[in-house]
Order: C-alpha cells, then structure tokens, then sequence
C-alpha cells in the first residue's frame, strides 16, 4: 500500500462530467490498495471569472480580498468532488487549504508555503477516507486566506506529499507525460518514461509548461517522485525522480525552446570592472527579467554586451539600454526581437563529449546561423532567428536520435 | 459613536451596482461616527445555483460537503464588497465564518451558533477597519464548515451584534420596515416605526417574511435593538425592541396572514385522555408542522378536534388521519384546503378589552363566516375562506384604524 498525492488541474475539472471522471480515477487507484489524497484546482476558467469580477469594481483590486475572492475557486471543486466521491461510495472530505492548515507567509497573490499540518489528513487517511484538499491556497500566520499564485496547486500537492511523506506525486494534466520536445512542432517527438528534476527544470523554465517550476524545486529538495499523468488518457506518464547513482543516462533528454525572446546588444563598451551592473542594474529596476547574458571582451579596450528579455519588454529595455549606453560611452545599440531560444537539456551531458559540436555541426547542415550561445552543466541553449524555430527543432531531434528510445 | 452590525441579503448584492450601493450605505454609516460591520449574504441565485449542481450529481448530496460548497457563496460577495470599499477609499477586511470563529453545532445544513470569539473584529474596529463578515455558516469544534440554513445570514447578524454588544442591529432588505399588513393588499397599510419583539415574532411567524424568526428571538433574547431598512429607500425603518415599562402601546401593531393554510378535522373522537396525542403524533412523526389547534369537547363522550397544516402536507396528513381515525373510532374526517389564516397582533392587547368582539363584528359585517378561532396573549387567529382572505384583512385594516398614525 503506497500514499499517494494527485493533483488535477482546471481543465480536468472543468465540468461535473469530468469530475465525476476524476472521482472515477481516484476509485481506481483506491481499489489498488492506496490511501490517496486529491489536491484540485478551480474549475477552468472560473478563476478569471472571480479576477474579472475584481477588476471591474477596481483595475488594482485590494491583494489580501482577492485572496478571499479567488480561494472560492477551489473550495467549490472540492465539494463537487467529494459529492460525487460520496455518490459513487466512497468516504471522503474536503478541505480548504486553511482547514488543514497549509501555512503561508503573508505574500498575498503570491504566498509561499511554510507549514503542513498534517495530522488531520493522517486521521483520515486512518480511517479509510479519501481526503480532498483546495489546491493554490493556504492561510497566513494570522489567520488571512492567502492564495499561492497561477499554478500553485502543484505546489500544494508537493507540499502534501512531503508533509504526508507520500510515495509519489501524481500531477493529472491534459497531456500523458513530458515529451522530448513539442509535438507540434516535432511529431516524432517521444514521451520520456522518466527524467531527473534537473532536466524537468531546465525543460520547464524553457518553455515546456507541463510543470509549475517552482513545484519541481519542491519535489527535488524533498526527494518526492512527481508523475506526470493524463487525466483522461490513463498510461505510466512521466516519472520524475532524482538522478540514481550508476544510473545510465541518456545523453540528452530533451529539446526546449522559448518563442518569446528578444535580444539586446551594447556594441564597444569601454571594458571597465561594473559595466555588466552598469547596463543591467537600469533594467533590472524597471522589472525586466533577463534570461541569457554573455559578454565577449573586445581587443580595442571595449567590449559587447548582449542579453535576451521577454518580448514584451523589449521596447522597455531598448529605451533603458540606449540612455545607458551614452552615459557609458557605448559605441552603440543594437536589438533584435525577432529570435528564439532553443535549449538541448540533459544531464547525460556532464559525461558525453561533443554533445556541443554536434549541435553546431546539426545546424550549420541546415545553414542555420547561430546568434548566441550560452551553456550549463546539463544544458546548451542557442540563439537563432524566428524563422529557422521549427527547421533547428527539428534537425536536433534527429540528429540526436530522440525518436528512438535511449539506453 | 455607535456599534453597528448592519446586514444585507442576497437581493442587496446581486450584483456589483448594488453591492456599490451597498458600500455607500457602509460609508454614510462610517462618515456618522459609527463603528460598522457588515454581515452578507450570497449574491442572489448563487446558492439556488451551486445547490442545483450539487443535486444534479447526487440528489442527496452528502450533507458535510454541501455546507462547503455553500460557504462560497457569501465568501465571493465579503471580498466583492470589501474590493468596493476599498476602492472607495475605506479601509475594510473581510472574514469567512470559520475566520472570525462562529462555532456552531455539527448540525449540517441547519447548524446553530454556539459562541462567536469577537475579538479580532473588536481589534479591527480599534483600528478604524471596516469588518465584513460571510453570513450563514460557521464552523463546528473540529473546524468542520456549516452552514445555518436559509434565512441563516440575519442569525449571523443578530449574533455578531450580542458578542460585540452593539448599540443596533440593521437589517437592510427590498422593504423600508415592518407594515401594518401586506401592502398589496391594503394600499393603506402603514410602516411602523417601531414594534416590540413579541409583535414581530407574532407578525414574523404570520407570514411577514421580513425577518427571519430565529434572528427575532435570538435579538429579544439578548434585547439587541433590530432595525429593518431599505437597501435602496434609506429612511428610518421599523426599530424592534423590548417593551417599555410605562410605553403607551398601541392596540393593534398589524394584521399578519398566511395563504398557505389547509385545516384537517376529526368529527366525533370518543373523549379520552390522550386523544390530542393519538391524532397529532402519527402526522408529526411524518414531519408535518402543525400550526392552529382547536378542541371542543362534544355532549355526547365525544370530541372535535381540529388543527390546520401548510397546504402541501394537505394530502399527507389526510390518508395519516383517515387511518388514525378508524383506529380511535372517530366518526368521520373532514378537510378543507381553501383556507387562510388572519391574525390580529398587538401588545395592547392584554390590556385594552374587546379586541376580540370588534374583529369579529368587522367580519361579520363584510359576512365573513369565521371557521376556526384561536388566541394567545397578544394574537387573535381566525380562520376563513381563501376567497375572503382581502376583504376581511382590509375590513380589519380599516376597523382598526391602521392606516393612522396611532397613539
């Protein structure tokens, strides 16, 4: 018998059909033996239907009510659902985030969780129930409702599972697992039966969405095994767990890329200690966040500065950079905000050689000009123009093999 | 400076022009000095429907999670209202039931309130907050949510203002106070400006659905001064308190009725002791609630028994009775569901003679056969015909002199 925590997004409880497709799910792993707890969402789209509410009395709506607004979400999903449990048999209750005592700072919109008590759920658990918990929210020290912010019903349920030391974390999405990269732009792209939270990390922060980032942070520091699952097309999904010891990685795991970038240059900066704060403290301030940065020293005492930024803040940054770059005394600015980002992710990396120049070599056969490089331990990500994104996806994915399934 | 407790119900909030309205109602309260909390309910229709998707899964949706699927329904409008008040530049904090801790039974549904802990709100009043509190639910002693019923947010209302010793109690609704009688059916019918408890649990439980009856009590109980006003027609309202050693008292505060009436009687029961138990018994333990009683002892060792019902355990109680009758040898059972019921209420009452002899002689003037008669110290009931339920209110509206202002 195994503790399992599972969490099913909005879309998967979007209506009292689906619900009661959930509550089937949950049945079944219940007849396997398990002692199981459900962490849920608002049913879909009705979270922006709470915000929009807000903002039509106020554009900047007062934090601490939205939370009182929005935690309504959940705790109507887990009515439905343990209604529905309770119609089809089985013993469950429901909880409100603030009922089992998830505790959070005071951080409203935003908060982050501090606290379990679990005992309750233990007791129920005890007792043969099925227990159903309001995901993305949580209460403050002093007793205010506060929610996690987009997302954070994944981090509810990683929290559950460690403060309930579960056997595995099921995240229940619309897709049965992590691919090596996008189907629609690779259809031989390939389901990966397991990853480690690093390649999960580098792949989510690289724009493969499946997982809330911060909720893998959460798994991986508390060693929790995170599943990601179908909701409506059952299978083993993808397991994520930390990296074995002896374990044969496959050298690469998968291929993220990231549509949304721009990139900014500072051409003949006078190369002096503080101009890499110089130019992104300014921009920084403004509340950009800045992805790439790689700097090449010049031989003329100068140097070229260059970074990528999300595209909607592109103009933003292009502003600050060319105020900037005159108090420098920069030669010039330049920007491009027609690029992507495409990332090789594997922590078979550490210990295969050429991985890089086999990278290179994929796109120069393709004649694909690389406009940046920057690397980590376990991965290689490269700056390319917007129009080459499906062609440099697509010759990665072949030229590594990943359509074949990997030793 | 006062201590308000002031309530609005679903109508009051049914959408956000009102509930702006509502806040302005607030913040004419607060401009005067006063100390205010706001108890609300649901937003009109939102608990009819997320009652009706609980039913369509289960049409015995389990009790527990009922209670958590309504409690949303008030917590969407306190952070709706707060949001509002905010943007109007006044500091508010909103509280769930659980959060400002109105422990009630574990009765689901219909839980009753135990003990409130004001101290929190008593803290927020220091510091100049507007407090908003969720009406009709609670929180039972193992942090279970309940809900108090129907009507349940006036209860709340009441409460609050017994724990926090406020000077009044409002309860703001689509009337501007109590009338005489039902408007619609005498044009002439005048608001009171002031009435006694007594009187309103009298008119209350009459059929003058302006309050519920539970919060009436509950306010007479602890002598808070109830206040109903109109949302929309602010004005002086109807002021319900205890009587006063030594206040003139008007005869007559109003005329209540009740349309939904059926009368049952048993003709010719042998006159035993226990026969009013015998009949009665048998339609109680099916969950009929019997309103009007009447014996009278026959000549013969027998008796008549007569009681009336809500008409729709009309036929119920009928097929119970037609059974309990053989059983006790009663001669025959009769039935009448076109009846309605009209009561004359008023403290002075008790101390002004020959009520009782002017109301009949206002009925029997207009040839209103009276069916059925019965008394309590400031009430008068008379049953009679559906068909004259108009004329005899109007004819005792007039003899009475209700539509003048009286001493």
């Amino acid at each position: 018998m195994s503790l399992i925590v599972t969490k099913y997004g909005g879309s998967s409880v979007a209506d009292l059909s689906r619900i009661a497709l959930v509550a089937k799910r949950v049945l079944a792993l219940v007849a396997q033996g398990h002692q199981v707890v459900v962490v849920v969402s608002a049913m879909q789209g009705e979270t922006d239907r709470l915000l929009s509410l807000a903002k039509e009395i106020d554009p900047r709506p007062a934090p601490r009510e939205v939370d009182v607004l929005l935690a309504t979400g959940e705790q109507v999903t887990i009515a439905l659902l343990a209604i529905t449990l309770h119609k089809m048999g089985c013993e469950a209750r429901s909880y409100t985030g603030a009922q089992v005592h998830i505790r959070t700072d005071s951080a409203y919109n935003k908060a982050r969780i501090m606290d379990i008590d679990a005992a309750r759920i233990k007791a129920d658990l005890q007792a043969g129930r099925v227990v159903v918990v309001a995901g993305f929210q949580g209460m403050d020290e002093f007793g205010n409702i506060t929610t996690l912010g987009r997302g954070g019903s994944d981090t509810t349920a990683v929290a559950l599972a460690v403060a309930l030391k579960a056997d595995e974390c099921h995240i229940c999405t619309d897709v049965n697992g992590v691919y090596t990269t996008d189907p629609r732009v690779v259809p031989e792209a390939r389901r990966l039966p397991r990853v480690t939270f690093e390649e999960m990390l580098e792949m989510a922060s690289q724009g493969s969405k499946v997982l809330q980032i911060r909720s893998v942070e959460f798994a991986s520091k508390y060693n929790i095994p995170l599943r990601v699952l179908s909701t409506f097309d059952p299978g083993e999904g993808t397991l994520i767990t930390a990296e074995e010891e002896g374990m044969e990685q496959a050298s690469i795991a998968g291929i993220a890329f990231n549509r949304d970038e721009a990139k900014l240059t500072v051409l003949g900066v006078p190369d002096q200690p503080g101009v890499a704060y110089h130019i992104l403290g300014p921009v920084a301030d403004q509340g950009v966040e800045v992805d790439m940065i790689v700097q090449n020293v010049g031989q003329d005492g100068t140097t070229d500065f260059t970074f990528t930024v999300h595209r909607n803040d592109y103009d933003k940054s292009l502003t600050i950079l060319k105020r900037v770059a005159k108090d420098l005394g920069a030669r010039e600015v330049l920007g491009d905000e027609k690029i992507v980002k495409i990332s090789l992710v594997g922590v078979g990396m550490r210990s295969h050689a050429g991985i890089a120049s086999k990278m290179f070599q994929a796109l120069a056969a393709e004649a694909i000009n690389i406009r940046m490089i920057s690397t980590s331990e376990i991965k290689i990500s490269v700056v390319v123009d917007e129009k080459y994104l499906e062609l440099a996806v697509r010759a990665l994915h072949s030229a590594f093999e990943l359509d074949q399934p990997q030793a």
